[in-house]
């Protein structure tokens, strides 16, 4: 959203660059400091900035009188992709999703579960003196329906806030939703009829799979690895194969895997798409929350035939609770109007009219900014934590951005086991199984840093033991109701 | 809501109530005011007064030298009833509907096609209030997800108000939804399947027509009459026939009739549906605006076996703008539950707090019972202007609550072609075709009495010139673009 302000961040950006594109790949050494700060021409002590800067955000690793080296991102990828030997299913995650979110929405847990940011991060006082000053000078506005597309000066503000990312949509491309939740579940009802095939990166954020069950649509796996994202080679082959009608993916800061597709990826990605007329369904919903100066440009900002399918919402960084999201409809738009209008009538219109006035205001480039300075070092904390206690076996995710970490357990561990113990001891996780048509990732689990005190340091001390425990066979009691939902 | 406070009002009360039982049918004298007086103990003026009231409610009128008579209540009942010859329909009203619903939110034209009251009846400043209150008391809160069922004390509160029209339904059988559209339409996902047959009384409101129209649903319309509503003998003959999979109904103050079942009739249409096993699903949007002191109970009150969907919101009473409906799901709650939470996650939470703290406060049954003072009003002043200015043949309805009045125009007259000519002369109109999914009604048209000031009351004039000189045939040149959608 800001452009770096520092000239270490600008150094640290132009290194992030080149690890991305594949200059310099996993476990390569990095140029030396010495030999960067002449190529720069920057001096010593900014290159060492730089360094530590993606040091912390878990982008290199310094190795003792080695220098630096871009760290192995492990996790994530799928123990065989496998996509040619695999047909669409049907979607039936419905029942365990539930009972998760309804798990993880009990205040009194520690939110390791959680899809938000710690609300104290977030400028709710400000929203609310905005909300009430909206509300108060244009009551009869705020009280009447809202335009179905949603309110106009706030699809303004979101095309500016989007132009800046990269991607070029106006106000008249978007239509405002109910999250980000409603803008995939329309996308998907434009662009499918039931029983067609979606392809979705996997592991893939269950809120996707819960749109395409809803929907009655069946589900093709692309393997999606914890660095680099969806397996474009794979995805031909699926693309061919089974022709399937539309394709989700989160290129950017993906939940759960924390990846970034590298940018000529996206590229690529839409230019394939395009040839073969498949709409793209992209979920942008943390992407303005990459670690790296710069947030990389949205896939949208490469469509230009209006198949890309963007959407969004202010709910990972400002207000899950005023349920705004939007989508970016390209050829679209008239259809997905006429659907959210059947449906809802409109979105709220108060929250729609705060949020015009608080985008406009400009203070939202500075606060993201703040998010992308303190989630780094959250996530960071809680890589520590759990790398320190952990058994050897665990693997973790180094995330791009947001605020979830995507760890592979040993191989003995079941993921739905060790989540309804740690919900005995008053932690919610998210149990790998809910990211998967077919159930994948049984020793997968997702934690949030959105939220780092001393509450989610010891209960990430419990999880650990609870690990330990059930790797060792005993002292676990089984919860007397596992058997319903493995 | 309110029990009738004054002596005439229950005097007029139970005159009313055996109007509704038929012991006194349309057109039929009225008892002597001095019979009256005499048989339910009450003064001369007292009786005189209740009879003024009737009077001003249309559902009586003095006829010189002979007493009181009951109203005969005019237009609204179709030509024909004949739904034994008709088969089951899909929908195709969207894209009028559509065009229609966005004209009639430019706050520059005269509303006559409304679907809301005047602004200014609703405590707008006081919701405010509360609502500013509750999200500075509990920032936290007001910004998380709220329970996708709902927020928990509003739902207490709803439950409480529904208890006062004679519904009985806890808190866990109640969904929070965007409005009662995103109600109607959970309730006919959970409980039809694609190209199932759905009976709607017609006229229908549109809202149910779209609904029915996104699913991939088929209509089969059974006649109501603008004073007793839904026949049910039609209906029985339909379900026998069609086997339709559910029934939507809007069984008191009826969109656009204004007519309300006969209690006797909610009766018979439960235990009718209930011996099918097909489930009722009700629309109570406007039930709390009945004319009468107190109001007759829906449906609902009579359901016993958890068949009947109650669907309902505030958009007609506090806060269109606020999108906050309900659904009490009966049997269905566990799905009704899990398609809201795919779909849009939860409502937003401000609105849901601040409305359960208004409920909470007790000022809800005195400002409904204002609007039930108001309203009759100004749907009096309406009937009254368009009786003095519209050409003979024009016939009304005498809505038993709610605020719209139906009109059947002179037969030459095409309400869609009136429709366009009236937006040109910055006035909106709802045109008859958009109540049927047949394109009944062509020369019907909605209008609104939610707002009467001298703006509309001219509104009038100029539409009732608008029809007289269509009716000469001269004088109006036709819109170009009329041809588009007739």
């Amino acid at each position: 959203m800001n452009a770096p302000s520092k000239l270490y961040e600008r150094v640290a950006d132009r290194v992030l660059h080149l690890i991305e594109k594949g200059v310099y790949p996993a476990g390569r050494r990095l140029p030396s400091v010495r030999a960067l700060s002449r190529r720069m021409r920057v001096s010593i002590n900014t290159v060492l900035a730089a360094y530590r800067w993606l040091e912390r955000r878990g982008r290199v690793e310094p190795r003792p009188r080695s220098g630096y080296f871009v760290r192995i991102r492990a996790a994530g990828s799928l123990p065989s992709p496998a996509p040619l030997k695999e047909k669409p299913v049907p979607v039936r995650v419905h029942r365990l999703v539930q009972e998760i979110v309804q798990a993880t929405s009990d205040p009194k847990l520690v939110p390791l579960g959680s899809a938000t940011v710690d609300p104290r991060l977030l400028p709710l006082a400000r929203l609310n003196r905005i909300l009430s000053s909206v509300a108060r000078r244009d009551p009869i506005t705020a009280h009447s329906y809202a335009d179905p597309a949603g309110f106009g000066p706030l699809r303004i503000q979101i095309g500016r806030v989007a132009a800046e990312s990269g991607a070029n949509f106006g106000p008249d491309e978007i239509v405002i939703t109910s999250g980000a939740q409603e803008a995939l579940h329309l996308a998907l009802e434009v662009v499918c009829r039931p029983n067609d095939a979606v392809a979705v990166e996997v592991p893939v954020y269950y809120g996707i799979l819960q749109a395409i069950e809803s929907l009655g649509l069946r589900a093709i796996e692309i393997p999606a690895d914890a660095s680099e994202g969806m397996d474009l080679n794979a995805l031909r082959m699926v693309l061919k194969r089974h022709r399937p009608r539309a394709v989700v993916a989160i290129p950017t800061c993906n939940n759960p895997l924390g990846s970034s597709l590298p940018e000529d990826h996206k590229r690529d990605l839409v230019r394939l798409l395009a040839q073969e007329q498949v709409p793209l369904i992209e979920d942008d919903t943390s992407g303005s929350l990459h670690f790296a100066a710069v947030r990389p440009p949205p896939a949208k900002a490469f469509d230009t035939h209006g198949l890309v399918l963007y959407c969004s919402s202010i709910s990972k960084v400002l207000s899950p609770g005023w349920r705004v999201g939007w989508i970016a409809c390209g050829r679209f738009r008239a259809e997905v109007e006429y659907r959210k209008t059947f449906r809802t009538s409109a979105n709220a219109t108060a929250p729609q009219m705060a949020l015009a006035e608080y985008f406009e205001g400009g203070a939202f480039g500075s606060h993201v900014a703040s998010l992308r300075k303190i989630l780094p070092g959250q996530v960071e904390l809680m890589s520590r934590a759990i790398r320190r206690s952990f058994p050897t076996g665990t693997q973790l995710s180094s995330p791009s951005g947001g605020f979830q970490l995507w760890l592979k357990l040993p191989s003995r561990i079941n993921a739905l086991h060790l989540y309804r113990l740690a919900l005995q001891s008053k932690i919610t996780t998210v149990p790998g199984p809910v990211f998967s048509a077919r159930g994948r990732f049984g020793h997968y689990v997702r934690l949030s840093a959105g939220r780092w005190t001393e509450q989610e340091d010891a209960a990430i001390s419990t999880l650990s033991r609870l690990v330990r425990q059930m790797q060792s066979g005993f002292g676990v009691p089984l919860p007397a109701d596992i058997s319903r939902s493995s």
